[in-house]
C-alpha cells in the first residue's frame, strides 16, 4: 500500500526535523545526519540522571514524543524496525550525561542489547557512569528465555523519569526501573498487520482471525484465535496476562498499535474497565497510541502491580502529548435528561374561522396527492404528495387538541405536529417554519411577518435560496404578495412554481443530485404544492 | 475487515463510557441512551456563553474529545456518520444553556443542519438564546454552493470556545464564529478508503492512485490523481488551497484522517514546512487526528489567515489532549555531535612478549578457520570461522599501533578494533567483552579478573547463560580455571565446547532458530574455537 513517504531512506530523518519544527525550543537533534538519529531536551543541563531510550523507527510516538522533563532525556532512532548503531547510541549518551550518570532503557530485541551494550562500554571508558536496564514485558512465548520488550516500556520511560526529574541518583533510578520491568506484563492482538514502507503487505490474518502475542516488528503472533467481538478480545487477553500478573493494584495500559481507531480503543477501555477477570485495575493509562507497529490494527494490554510511590510517579503531569496521563478508573457520571424534550402541549381553544381555514389548507394538500406524486416521480422518488397529503391528515385529526385561538401558540403546535408527524428533510424544515413563525408572532409580528420570518430561518437552516428548484420558489414570491392580498399571492406563487420547470440545476434539496435534462418541463413538486395552496385560498 | 467492537448498535455508546470512565470528573453524559448521546462538562456552571457541537460520530477525536474549558461545552453524538436526533441536540442545548446563551457549531450536511436547526428553534421557544453557525470550509467542489464541513471546524471551536470561556456575550462569540467560518480553507487527501463498521470495504482506490478532495464519511474524492511522493502530495493540496486563502499571517492545522502512521504526518508536517507555495504559515496546529473518517489513510490541511486576537485564543492552552496545541514552525534545532564518537587512538607501545601472545592467540583461529566453517555450517551460515580469522589477520596487521605495554590500554583498543573489523553481533559482543576487561583493569584487577568481568558484561548484554550453546560454555569453566593454570583452563573449555554437542535447545543466538535434531553432536563452533585457543596456548 502505498505511504505518504518521500522514500524509506529519508523517511525517519524527515519525520523527525517534522517533528522538531514545532518543538518550540524544547528539543534539538544531534548533527549527525542520516547516521546518527538522536533527539534530546533543549532545556537540559546534566545536573540530573539522564535518560536515554530508543531503538527502531515505526513505534512512534515512542520514543521521540516521550523525549521531555519527567520522562527521557534523549531517544536514539533506528530506521523502521532496525536497531540504532552503537555510534548512534554512544552519540545520545555523550550528548547528555553529567556527574550524575545515564540510564538506558533498552527493549529487549538482540541488536538493541547489543548496540545500546557497547556503547555503554565506550561510555564508561570515558569515565561515564552509565548503567543499562533490559525490558522484556511480552508474555506470549511464556517459555521464551528472552521475552520481547514492547509497550510495559513506557512504564519504565514514566517511573525513572519522574524519580530522575526529582533529583534521584543512577542507583535509585536504575533500581526502580528494574522493580518495574520484573512486575510488569504485557500482551497484544491484532486483526491485521502493519504495513512496512517498501515492503509488500502480508495479508497473514483471515478475516474473523486475530493474532495474539504478536510482536511490534510485524513479527507473527504465537496463536491465530478466532475473533467475535472486542469483549471476547479483552477477556482473552486479560485471562492470558492474569498468570504474570502480581497482587495488589495496578495500573492497565491500553495501547493501540497504530491502526485500530479511537472508536475500537474506547469500546476496548469500556470492556477493559468492565471486566472482572484481573482485580485491582484501578488506574488506566490510554487508550492511546503509545508503542506502535505502524499501522497495525491491534492493541496491547500492559499490568504493573504499583506501589503508592509508583502510581505517583505514573500520575506525575509532563509536558509532552504522547504521554497520555495515569487516570483512575470510575464509572461514566451520567446525568438526568434535562425537562422539556417532550414540549409542553398548548391548552386546546377554539376558533371556528381558524379551525376553518386550516380545514381548507389540508384538503388542498390531501386533493393534490396524486399530482405531487406524479411531479415528484420526475425528480425524486415520487412520495412528495404522500408525504403532504399524511401531513395533513393527521393535522386535520389534531385540530381539537390545537390552541387556534392563539397565534404564537398555534405555529408552534403546528411545527411541533409536522416534524413528528411527517418526519424526512421535509418535516424539519416544515417544523422549523411554524416554529420560528410562532417565536416572531410571539414578539408582536404581523401574521405576514411572521411568516417571512419563519420562511428566512428555513433558507438559513436549510441552506436553500430561491432559484434553487425548492418549495421556496413559489412561498417567497407568495409572502412577498401576502400584503396585496391572496389573489396577488396566488399569482406569485403559480408564476414562481412554473418557473421551477426551467430550473435544471437544483442547487438543493434532493433534486440536486439528478441530471438536469430529466428536470426540465416539470414543476418542482413542492413549490406546485405551495401554488396549489394560494390558489384554493384566493378562490375562496 | 474485522474490527474490535460488539456491535454496530452499540458502538458509539459503549465507546462513550469508555472514554467517560477516566475522565476524572471533568465529564458527563446525559442519562438518554442509546437515542440520547450528549456528553458534557461536569464543571459547567452556566455563567457563560455554552457551545455545542457535533454529528455523527466517526471523526473522534471529534467532538467528544473537544469537550472541556476553552472549548466545547456539550458534544452531541450521532451514530457512525449519522446525524443525531433533534431530541438528542434539544437535550444537548438544555443541559448546558443559561441567561448567556448558546452557539451551535454545525457541520455543513443537511441532516445535522436540519435537526441542529430544529433543536435551535425548540429552545428558543423556551426563551433560551440560541445561535448557530454552519462551517462549511471544504474547497473539494469550487462550484458546489453548499461546501462540506470538515476540520477547520476545529478553529471554530478553538476560536469560540477560547472567547466564551473568557465571558463575551453570545453575539461576539458567534460573530467571531462567523469571521473564522469565511476565511478558513480546507483540502484533504486520502491514500485508501475507509472501513465503516458493519459493511464491506470499498478498495476504491488503486495503488499508485490518491483521491483528492474526498469528505469525511467516506464520499468519493474530487479528482483521482497520481500518488508519487509526500512531497508532491502537499504541494498539490497547497496549490489548491492557495486560491481560496487571503492574505496575511496564517494558522496550519493539518489533521490525520485516521489511518496515516505518526511517521507519515511528521514528514508531512515537514513538508507543509518547507514549502513556500502559500506564504506566511506561521503556526502549525497537528499533525495529529483531529477531524478523523475512521481509519482512511489520508491527511487533510485547514488554512486560517489570523489576526492576532485569533492566533492568541488558537493558542490558549487547554486540558483536552485532543487539542494539539498551535506552535510555531520554526528550523529543526540542530546541535554538534559530542566528542568522543571517534575513540582516541592509544599511544602504540612495544611489549615483545605481549606481541608474541597476540600472534599465536591469532593464529589459532586462523588455522581453524575451514574447520570452524564447517561446525558453524551445522547450525547456521558456516562463516564463524571466517569472521574470526578474518578479525585475527586484522588483529595481527593492526600489532603496531597498539599499546601492547599497558593492559588497561591494550584491552580497550582489542575491543574497539574488534568491534571494528569483525561485524556482527560477534564484534559487538567481543568489543563489550574486551572493553569491558579494559575497565577492570584500570582499577587494579589482575587479567583474569578482568576478563570475568568483560565476560560478566558480555552475559548481561547478550543475554546468553552457561548451557545456552554458546562460545560462554567453553569460556566461563576456562576463566573459572584459569587461576589453575593453562592447563586447567583448557581441560576446562574443551569439557565445556564438547558438551554444546548435547545442547540440542539452544537458548540464544542464531542456533536458537534451529531444529534440536540438527544441533545434536556438533559442538558450538564458538565454544569450539575457544578451546581450541587455550589448548593451543597451553601446548606452548
Amino acid at each position: 500500500m502505498a505511504q505518504f513517504i518521500n522514500s524509506k531512506e529519508a523517511l525517519v530523518t524527515e519525520a523527525i526535523d517534522g517533528t522538531l519544527r514545532t518543538a518550540e525550543g524544547r528539543l534539538a537533534r544531534l548533527d549527525g545526519f542520516p547516521h546518527i538519529k538522536v533527539v534530546l531536551r533543549e532545556d537540559w543541563d546534566r545536573s540530573r540522571v539522564a535518560l536515554v531510550s530508543g531503538g527502531g523507527s515505526g513505534h512512534e510516538p515512542a520514543h521521540v514524543g516521550y523525549v521531555g522533563a519527567g520522562m527521557l532525556t534523549a531517544a536514539v532512532c533506528g530506521d523502521v524496525f532496525a536497531s540504532p548503531s552503537v555510534d548512534a547510541v554512544l552519540a545520545g549518551i555523550l550528548a547528555v550525561t553529567g556527574p550524575a550518570g545515564c540510564l538506558l532503557i533498552v527493549k529487549n530485541y538482540t541488536g538493541d542489547r547489543l548496540n545500546f551494550g557497547l556503547a555503554a562500554e565506550r561510555a564508561r571508558a570515558y569515565g561515564l557512569k552509565v548503567s543499562m536496564v533490559i525490558v522484556d514485558d511480552d508474555i506470549a512465548l511464556p517459555d521464551l528465555p528472552q521475552p520481547r520488550g514492547v509497550a510495559g516500556t513506557l512504564f519504565v520511560h514514566k517511573i525513572a523519569g519522574a524519580l530522575a526529574e526529582d533529583g534521584a541518583d543512577l542507583e535509585t533510578v536504575t533500581a526502580a526501573a528494574e522493580r518495574v520491568i520484573g512486575k510488569v506484563a504485557s500482551l497484544g492482538m491484532s486483526l491485521d498487520t502493519c504495513t512496512v514502507p517498501g515492503a509488500p503487505k502480508e495479508a497473514r490474518i483471515e478475516e474473523g482471525k486475530a493474532e495474539l502475542g504478536l510482536g511490534i516488528h510485524g513479527e507473527s503472533g504465537v496463536e491465530l484465535v478466532d475473533f467475535n467481538t472486542a469483549h471476547e478480545a479483552m477477556e482473552l487477553v486479560l485471562a492470558r496476562l492474569a498468570p504474570h500478573v502480581g497482587e495488589g493494584d495496578k495500573v492497565a495500559l491500553l495501547n493501540n498499535l497504530g491502526g485500530a481507531t479511537p472508536l475500537e480503543m474506547a469500546v476496548l477501555a469500556e470492556e477493559l474497565a468492565k471486566s472482572g477477570a484481573i482485580p485491582a485495575i484501578g488506574h488506566l493509562i490510554g487508550p492511546a497510541p503509545m508503542m506502535t507497529s505502524l499501522d497495525m490494527r491491534g492493541f496491547s494490554v500492559s499490568l504493573l502491580p504499583v506501589t503508592g510511590e509508583e502510581l505517583a510517579h505514573l500520575k506525575a503531569p509532563v509536558e509532552m502529548r504522547a504521554w497520555p496521563g495515569c487516570a483512575p478508573i470510575g464509572e461514566p457520571a451520567v446525568r438526568p435528561i434535562p425537562d422539556g424534550l417532550t414540549p409542553i402541549r398548548p391548552i386546546p381553544s377554539e376558533n371556528p374561522e381558524m379551525r376553518d381555514f386550516l380545514t381548507r389548507c389540508c384538503d388542498v394538500f390531501i386533493e393534490a396527492e396524486a399530482d405531487l406524486n406524479a411531479l415528484d416521480a420526475q425528480s425524486g422518488d415520487g412520495d412528495t404528495g404522500s408525504t403532504l397529503a399524511g401531513a395533513a391528515r393527521a393535522l386535520k385529526g389534531a385540530l381539537d387538541h390545537l390552541p387556534l385561538a392563539d397565534a404564537t401558540q398555534l405555529y408552534r403546535a403546528i411545527g411541533l405536529e409536522l416534524s413528528q408527524t411527517m418526519g424526512g428533510s421535509s418535516g424539519v424544515l416544515l417544523g422549523i417554519f411554524f416554529t420560528a413563525a410562532g417565536d416572531a408572532a410571539s414578539s408582536g409580528k404581523s401574521h405576514v411577518e411572521a411568516l417571512k420570518a419563519g420562511l428566512e430561518r428555513v433558507q438559513e437552516v436549510g441552506g436553500a435560496r430561491p432559484g434553487d428548484r425548492t418549495m421556496i420558489d413559489a412561498l417567497a414570491p407568495a409572502l412577498d404578495a401576502l400584503e396585496r392580498g391572496l389573489g396577488a399571492a396566488a399569482k406569485a406563487a403559480r408564476e414562481g412554481a412554473d418557473a421551477t420547470a426551467d430550473i435544471t440545476r437544483a442547487r438543493a434539496g434532493r433534486a440536486s443530485y439528478i441530471s438536469d435534462e430529466r428536470l426540465r418541463g416539470h414543476n418542482d413538486p413542492g413549490a406546485e404544492a405551495v401554488a396549489r395552496l394560494f390558489e384554493a385560498l384566493a378562490a375562496g
